[in-house]
């Protein structure tokens, strides 16, 4: 098989394939622009672009993501495109073996691709390592099939065959390739789950790839989606249940006092008090230490600002740890 | 390979795929409940639905059509899944070769399904016959590869490799199956495209047999897809321009003639009328024979009744003829 | 205004709207079997259905969800219909004002309904009681819009003025009426959104009454649902930065107690063990009492059991605490 | 009511209501090279892409059309939007009167936007002339409801009323706005339904604003949506049935010799040919004059060129005719 060429700009996926963006169509200012709905209320501070971002993606308000489109061109194998194309807002247009030739391009895994079928997860692979042998042995088998399947396929195309039944005989390890639109939404969906640890190796890699794009077209939103979509962390009715018999109500005051500092801090970055107001400031938030204690922990330098909508949204959900 | 069971009241696709319907939800019924978005208006007369369905789908009145749900398990080869799975609106459940083990099951193309590439249509098959022994030569090709990338994928399977990558070497040949969930509307489009003669066979025969299936639920409404979607004739700006130019006004007169004959045929069946009132309503429905050439005419038995709201409609786009 | 007319089997809803089922396709059962697809492998026990409809919800596995459908008359006020109308996965056929004549009913909150702008909520209303005396007032003021709006409204219809404009005078609060149909999954997002504390009281009113169907069609579906969507708490990255930070580790030592005996409990009750076994299998999943405290704690009857493998999951997510 | 403000580039709708084009990604390029899938097989002439969009047209290959995205900024009254989101495949983001107060601009249509109910079309408007003074009456009622029920609105407002609440003392004609994002396939189809004589008027104001932008930005494309869709002509099968019947196969026969004649022009526009060629690719393409009637035509001028591919489409199409 002869040398793939990559277009320029693409990131190179599996051992033949890539994803390139295309085009796009807004980033950011998209997204507060269609939040805000308004054309004229004067350009606004990036910090205030980045919390009303942050508020949407917390809140799941999607409808703004939907406004900002991207197009990549994209090649990977046919077993990889069959799991794709079940993202079904995606636009697509795919390289058809019904009116071209299919090309003699087929994914071979590398020695590092190949795991045993994981027991604990039914559609996984397991961390054994398989011998070097068996992984020779396999990658033979690869090159052996696909080689042999697009001799024939090469045969039925040189004897006039329709193409559309010829490339029938092709294996799904064959590379096809598309021009495949979505709006930033749903591609955050798609690579919620398909960087996940629980998709296929093989599609992860392009996902993880697309992202690559994603975060510099739109770098605020792919934050929030980081902090509060890939990194959160959920419990259910159930374990919330367990979970909160058992936490000590001293831990959740701990959390509480953290946040009544983090509040203070923040505000205090955005304007300066002086050290009176901070303790009032730090009072009126839920702190609970004495003014001594709170001029102390305040002058140990160890207090981080964040984002106040945020932290007081943390400490509403913290209370119900108090029921 | 193993002989292969159909489930009850499957019809049996290509050499071991099948369609059937699992369930349903509403008929021709809900299709008029739905267009009359009321309750208690008193049953109509079986005649009025039908005039409402094909009075819808004549007018792209297409919501009503999107009430009636069928679900389907369907088992074909993946390379028609992947043109099937194009159609985006559809609720699919596939038979997963990450959790569970392939089967072996392959399609092999009969000696009737291997044609020639169409040199006129780069995507379809020519109708010149191909040689008998190469014909046999080809689906010995394809039952080679099946059976060897079968025997190697069981190898895999059996030394414990991950079955998400064991697949990879599987031909689109061998047989997937899903549940397949659509809207009315949705299927005939559907349809629409993948009975078409410009569509690949195998899928065709996929389409034809759902057709089945969607005929006996809501035979009504398929009939109406029959006459204004299947067996309609389209015409372009370019292409009416031409035509226009050509058709005598004698043409487009004549069957202004037919149109009110047959008006006046159906106006009678509903309603049964004297001669006098006959002749009055062939003259209001744009008649121009004389009273004595209309008796004669009407006497012959020859005039054929129809849907009242169709004939004039056909009237207004011919008039634009006579521009 | 005369009284309304509810069609048999509605739940009514504000004070002249209504929703009820008009028809559905599948249940749980659905669910099962669009996850199993295949036909034929007997039937499971009831439990393991449970079990199994519970792991779709919990690990996102949408699909199988999809495969159940409903179709719903609904009949509420145009700005009810406007949220509800965002909800593009449905399928709608709406009574159309171009077409018929508007009738007089519109919404009147009733006193218990006003309220003032919630100051913490942009978009909410505050606990805040609102004057009696106020509140007749603005029940007068919708009165007397609606009245005098359908009035010039039926004028203009009697003069003949066309319906599509006429009805452009009519304000928000008219009902209007539709049938709405949707897969199980689209539901469960709806009603996710509109029972949720910050949609709009009016909306919320029926996506409560949607979910007593859903309820009695798919009663595990929901169940699963309540428990791992509405019930649940989820962290963000940042907040479970903190979080973790301040939770002792004895705290998460003992919740991962609590569940290996609760996996025990819930082994045991599927299938009976003696004293010896009860111990080695406690264990085995990583419980750390003596033989005699998990002894005292067994007999002390208070070990509730649950789901093996969503406490096997929490174990993992609890794991994270740890680093 | 105060003077309404226009953003820069809008299209002025309605009396207060206007579109805008806010952003475009691709154009008639971008048709093209997502049907070409590839990336380097060099520039096509301008007239090959011509025929390539047309062509693609003209069989409902939509998917490339897909890949052109635009998003409009866009103010109407209510009814209208109410009309607009019915189509799904947009992305929405409006202003909201749950967030943010109501303005104070309603629909008051202009005398020649009032007319009577159509009695043929059960959802139009008549021809008839409404007499002035009942013209001026309802233009009048429009006014006075409009600014009784912001009054009110206002006063609720000032009240401290829930925004969500009072604003539904609101009629269907005051002004929202929203950004609306769409691809060009969706848009097409939208502007095929919403510049309909069948259509709404006020809606049809916005559709062909939103045309005129569609038509910088992929003129090809748009064209071809003229020709093809807008501008074609369709026959039922019953229709087509009776027409066949009706017409002399002298007509056709007339029909394929134009047809001939143009395609011999075209080919001859695309590469020179001399006296005796011409003859031959007139005979070869089904022309049956003499040679002697041929080059009397031909000398004549009258012979226009076209394109060779949708003439030959034609052709066939005409032969259905003669069976």
């Amino acid at each position: 098989m002869s040398g793939t060429e990559y277009p320029e700009g693409a990131i190179k996926c599996l051992d033949k394939g890539f994803i390139r963006l295309v085009d796009s169509m807004g980033g950011d200012d998209a997204i507060v622009q269609a939040a805000r709905v308004s054309y004229g209320k004067g350009t606004k501070k990036v910090s205030q672009d980045r919390g009303l971002i942050r508020y949407l993606m917390r809140h799941r308000h999607t409808t703004p993501f939907e406004m900002v489109e991207f197009k990549f061109h994209c090649k990977m194998p046919i077993f990889v495109a069959r799991q794709w194309v079940r993202h079904r807002t995606a636009n697509i247009n795919e390289y058809s073996l019904r009116y071209s030739e299919a090309r003699d391009e087929f994914y071979i895994p590398g020695k590092d691709d190949i795991h045993f079928q994981s027991k604990l997860n039914k559609q996984g692979r397991a961390v054994e390592e398989v011998p070097d042998e068996l992984k020779e042995k396999i990658i033979g088998y690869f090159r052996d099939v696909s080689e042999q399947s697009f001799r024939i396929y090469r045969e039925l195309n040189e004897a006039g065959i329709a193409r559309e039944l010829a490339r029938a005989i092709l294996p799904v390890n064959i590379y096809t390739e598309w021009y495949w639109k979505n709006d930033l939404h749903n591609i955050l969906h798609f690579l919620h789950l398909r960087m996940d640890t629980h998709a296929q190796y093989e599609i992860r890699v392009y996902a993880r790839a697309m992202a690559t794009f994603v975060k510099k077209i739109a770098p605020i939103a792919y934050e929030a989606f980081e902090d509060y979509v890939i990194n959160g962390m959920r419990f259910s009715g159930p374990e919330q249940h367990l979970f909160t018999k058992r936490i000590p109500p001293r831990v959740v005051e701990d959390i509480l006092e953290d946040i009544a500092y983090r509040i203070v801090a923040t505000l205090h970055r955005n304007k300066t008090r002086t050290g009176d107001e901070l303790y009032e400031l730090y009072r009126k938030n839920g702190g609970k230490d004495s003014r001594t204690d709170f001029e102390l922990k305040w002058a140990s330098g160890e207090v981080e600002p964040g984002n106040v909508r945020e932290l007081r949204e943390f400490k509403e959900k913290l209370l119900q740890f108090k029921v």
